[in-house]
């Protein structure tokens, strides 16, 4: 049995986690096959993980494994998504066993976490690259995009921000106090916002995922819906973890660093009034679309522009 | 603009091949949305180029281009589906125009040549890798798998094997022969059998697409369908240019070398008499299945059999 026979018996057990037999084939033949219920459509996407560019060297294999699928399907999230499989591309320099036991590991939790299911994949030699892509369903048509924000909208969030980029400066802490922890595991272990974003299916007007920091993904959605916005930054809601450590940094770090995985959507007053209490409760206000273009924030110790961000490195 | 909001225009233009409507929303949103018609299964397949492992340091970035696709679209052809879209995850050290420019040619050629459209993907910054992941379509339940060859069917290929692999000597010929040409560009350009892959449906018993040579390959088939098979060298389709050049050596080529991207098929007796003469004509019959297990040589200087392959690199 070849170096690679061998990884593939690590994924192999991933397969198994497939949703209502929509899985037709799984990993082993030229292609996956899979069975999308009539009336759904299939929604898709891909990431690329490059090693010490979007995770560090020496990440442990396990946040690791977690992290990339839970990247994936957040998008999934983001279009209002159930999920159903996933692809795996993986590059690799070496097969070590110890390395591949924990990645393995952290996959198959978020595998059965998030109810996806391996279909298929390639291994290849080379430097430490994971692209990952995702498979979900929607009903016909109904998928949130970006594109449909309206004058008027509500702008919502749906939980607190700013968390995971403070847990950058933890990362490497040796022994990690109680609040320090709290925000390094929304660094490790994001939650795609999937059951927020099915219930928010033909309600939302618009939707997107946090992955570049509020302010840049919001943009995307104005940009998109061609629209602008205003944005209270005193409404935006923060940890109490991240308000302890962070003080006076805290507002920025929510509005301007990523991997949060939280989702903001853009939604119509009296739609918003009019859902689920369970639903609403979970959604926060931070502002408000017009008509006239721009990100206009206020309540951040004055009015500001922002304009313009460079977002390397997003998938498309 | 970003660099790699510059990359996303070379590829932008390739969303326009879609097929009947089929890609719902391409690039630029969280996912893209692809609706299966009704009564059809989804069918797809990723795989990972990486440079100096998979294709030459410093290869041309047209040839590239096309091969990546090719070689992806190829999975297709051997579960007889018809390619749609695909996602292109496109790892790059530098964002240097003249490369991206003929990469985005030899792509968009493809591209059109196949009917399937870039329907999203993910740039990032790393040593050159390239994940392709492509989409296709096929009667429920109808798919092509490597799992359905029954004793007493035929072993067929779709076209002259070796070629490709023959190549590899001439990559680096500054003028190349005819002949020497007419080798490369089997390697360079290769032909998805997609036409043939579609008239098998419901006809062969199984079919792989021929990568890793014909002897790794159907032993795949043989593998996923639990039997054996017998295998007539001496009938194994050669080009006059892999003959002329490589004399003795030609047979070992086509048996042993990959990268021909002609299909391997079984299928039985019966129902190769009654295939449309047009589709009969291109298949060669090389071999015949049998109930016990084991590959059997037979027209290449004496029986020989054939056991185990280390398939390093294979997508699953």
């Amino acid at each position: 049995m070849g170096e690679f026979e061998l990884i593939r018996q690590y994924f192999q057990p991933l397969a198994g986690n497939a949703r209502k037999g929509q899985l037709v084939l799984g990993p082993g033949d030229d292609c996956a096959v899979q069975r999308v219920p009539p009336g759904r459509d299939l929604v898709f996407s891909v990431d690329t993980l490059v090693e010490g560019v979007h995770f560090p060297l020496q990440y442990s294999p396990d946040y690791l494994g977690w992290r990339a699928l839970a990247v994936a399907t957040s998008d999934l999230a983001a279009m209002g998504a159930e999920p159903v499989c996933f692809t795996l591309a993986l590059t690799l320099p070496v097969a070590e066993p110890g390395w591949l036991a924990g990645f393995s590991e952290g996959l198959a939790k978020a595998s059965s976490a998030f109810g996806i299911a391996l279909a298929g994949g390639d291994t290849t030699r080379g430097p430490l690259t994971i692209s990952l892509q995702v498979h979900g369903t929607v009903v016909q048509g109904l998928a949130l995009r970006r594109s449909g924000a309206k004058p008027g909208d509500f702008v919502c969030v749906t939980g607190p921000l700013g968390d995971a980029g403070a847990a950058l400066d933890y990362l490497d802490a040796r022994k990690p106090t109680p609040m320090q922890q709290a925000l390094l595991s929304r660094y490790h272990y994001p939650q795609p916002r999937l059951d927020l974003g099915q219930a928010l299916v033909g309600k939302a007007s618009s939707a997107i995922d946090i992955s570049d920091g509020l302010l840049a993904d919001l943009q995307h959605i104005l940009d998109a819906s061609n629209v602008g916005a205003e944005l209270d930054a005193a409404k935006v809601p923060l940890s109490e973890a991240l308000v302890q450590l962070k003080g006076r940094d805290a507002v920025t770090l929510a509005l301007s660093a990523g991997d949060d995985y939280e989702l903001c959507v853009t939604i119509a007053p009296q739609v918003l009034a009019g859902l689920d209490q369970q639903v609403r409760d979970r959604l926060t206000i931070v502002g408000q679309v017009h008509r006239e273009p721009g990100l206009r924030v206020v309540g951040a110790g004055g009015g500001m522009e922002t304009r313009g961000f460079d977002h390397f490195g997003r998938s498309a």
